[in-house]
Order: structure tokens, then C-alpha cells, then sequence
């Protein structure tokens, strides 16, 4: 029996927002550990010869997507508020992750990123809004941005992007148990179920 | 209430052959009748800038869809082989559908011709193929099958794709209730559930 699940998720996937939100709790209640692994699908998408993201490139699938999420987050109880330019660069917050791999605010981080995100339209590819977030959490944000801003911790990032590429990882949120891919946040509890295997 | 979903789908299609096989003792459950509505996907795809399907234009996006199906499959308790050329042209047996819709048998005749795809290896593509399949469920092949070689089938085939086109359809399966559309296996029981709000 397996007890971690691998969280792969960008902080600019509207998906991975639900899985943010959803996966501490239910994780918990099945005794499985969560790895917090934010990584920038950019990457994988020009892999794919997309130079944006593909709710962009195929119009009929991006507005079936914001009318998905909608009906989504109803069901979850969970707040939406269409970002007015998407996707946002999530690059940064992902910086501060990545620096501070394990950590214990860690999750408590990132459901504030992506609700800031995809609940009130705040632009979270700026260091401020991030450095604001995290001193309304109580954090000590300015030792915190300065980690982010390391090289670093851009190598970091750099490097986890590489290893999802690697993994065969081409969307998010991607969930990994034992060696087995789930993708979207539709498979969250398959891949609870496989890590209770 | 609606008592109706629309649901779109290809021969060709690995998560179709999910849906199709579920969807009848569900909507049946529900109290909901179900409007079988085969088209192709070519020309969805083919707006989208794709001459194959996805699944084999993005390999790591192909290979996960196949272990995923392995996995969906073994859930639902559904036989699975996986197919030795992918995708089969799905047209002939969509004419057949087409030339009949509505009439009884149609349900049985869907799930034979995706058994046939995705357990048994069959091409799918070929009229005799079609022909072995009638003439095994009992039905009066010869007649199906002019009917299904008609123009006239060719065109409401046709027609149905373009309306797949034009309802903003881009990928299969899609339910579709009281213009709410939802695409995937995933979403089979939420378009029920909207069914019945």
C-alpha cells in the first residue's frame, strides 16, 4: 500500500485550481501524503507545437472549459471568478514552492494562490501580489520572496518542469501513485483509490 | 425536467465505446431516453488543424489515454483489446445508424459494433464486417446494409457531423441536455443528473 500521491499541478491550470482546493482533505481522510509538485506546463505545450494554452488555440474547447468549471466549482461550493487575461504566469509562486519543498505552510499557500487566482482575478505572476499573500497568511514574506527570487530556486523550477516532461506528464493537475498517471482533476479519487491499493 | 440527452459519439472513439456500453441502463434509471447521434470527428478535428487523431499526433497524451482505458475498462468490468490499427473508420456503421435513427434495435447494434472495435479487433470500416454483425443479432442484414450504402445515408451522416460541427462539439463523447453540453465519459452521470434538476 502506497501512502504518497504526486501532485503535479501549474499554478495557471484552471483544473488544477479544483484539485488544489480538494486533495488535502481527501488525501487525509484516505492516510495518504501529498507531494506538492508545481511545475509550468509551457514546456510540455511546446512540446505539443502549442504557444498557448490549447483552451486558447481551439476556441470551442476553451468555451466548454469556463462552462465546465463553472458547474464544477458549483458542485464543489468552491469560488470562481473569471481571470480577465488568461493563463496567468505561475511561474512565481511555483519559485516559492519549489524553495520550500516539504514545508508545512505549503499547502496553505497554495490554495491561497490559486484563490487568488481563479476567485478574485489577482495577478499572481507579480512578486507583490505573491509577497501579499503570504504576509496575509502571517508569513515572513520577505525572506520567503527573497528565496523565491534565487537562481536557485528558478533552477528549481526549471528542474521539476524537466522531470514532468520526462514522466510523460502533458497536462495538469497530473497525479502520480506508485508509478501509475492519473490526469485531471476527474481522476483525483482513482488515484486516492490506487494508493489505498 | 428533460427527459432527453443527446449523445454524440464516433465508432472510432475509445472513450465512446465506455459510454456507450453505460449509458443506456443509467439513462434508464434515470427516467431519461437517449438520442444516439453517431457523427465523425474527422471534421471537428480537422478544424483544429489535426489529420489523425490526437491520440496518435501527441504520443504521451496516446499513451496515457490507453492505459487510462485499460483502467476505465477493468473498472466498468468491460472486455478490452486494443485495437491493431487505431482509429478505425467509423462511417459505415454510423450510415447504418443514421438510415434507422430512433428505431429499437439501434441501442444493440451500437454496443455490437463497439465490441467489435475494442474487443474483439474487428475492422469496424468494413461492410461485410457491418453485414456479420446484423445477420448475428438477428436482423435483416441485406436490407440494413443497401440502406446503410444509400446517398441518402451518406448525406444525413454528413449532416450530422456538420451539426456536431456547428453545436460547438470537439470531441466525443458529448452529451448534450436542454442545450447543456458536457464532453466525456467522465461527465455521463453529471448529464444525467442535469436531466433531472
Amino acid at each position: 500500500m502506497s501512502s504518497c500521491v504526486d501532485f503535479w499541478f501549474d499554478f495557471a491550470s484552471t483544473y488544477s485550481y479544483v484539485s488544489a482546493m480538494r486533495i488535502e482533505a481527501l488525501a487525509a481522510a484516505n492516510g495518504t501524503q501529498v507531494n506538492w509538485r508545481p511545475f509550468l506546463l509551457g514546456p510540455a505545450f511546446t512540446a505539443m507545437g502549442w504557444n498557448d494554452s490549447p483552451f486558447n488555440i481551439y476556441p470551442a474547447k476553451g468555451r466548454y472549459m469556463w462552462r465546465d468549471l463553472e458547474r464544477l466549482c458549483e458542485h464543489y461550493h468552491l469560488p470562481l471568478r473569471r481571470p480577465s487575461r488568461f493563463p496567468r504566469n505561475g511561474s512565481r509562486p511555483a519559485r516559492i514552492v519549489c524553495a520550500h519543498q516539504g514545508a508545512p505552510w505549503i499547502p496553505n499557500f497554495v490554495r491561497a494562490v490559486f484563490t487568488a487566482a481563479f476567485a478574485e482575478d489577482q495577478d499572481i505572476g507579480e512578486w507583490d501580489v505573491v509577497a501579499k499573500l503570504l504576509h496575509n497568511l502571517g508569513y515572513d514574506e520577505k525572506a520567503l520572496i527573497t528565496a523565491g527570487k534565487s537562481t536557485e530556486s528558478k533552477e528549481l523550477l526549471r528542474h521539476q518542469t524537466e522531470q514532468a516532461v520526462a514522466l510523460d506528464i502533458f497536462g495538469a493537475p497530473t497525479f502520480i501513485v506508485d508509478g501509475e498517471m492519473f490526469w485531471g482533476n476527474d481522476r483525483l479519487e482513482y488515484a486516492l483509490a490506487w494508493a489505498s491499493r
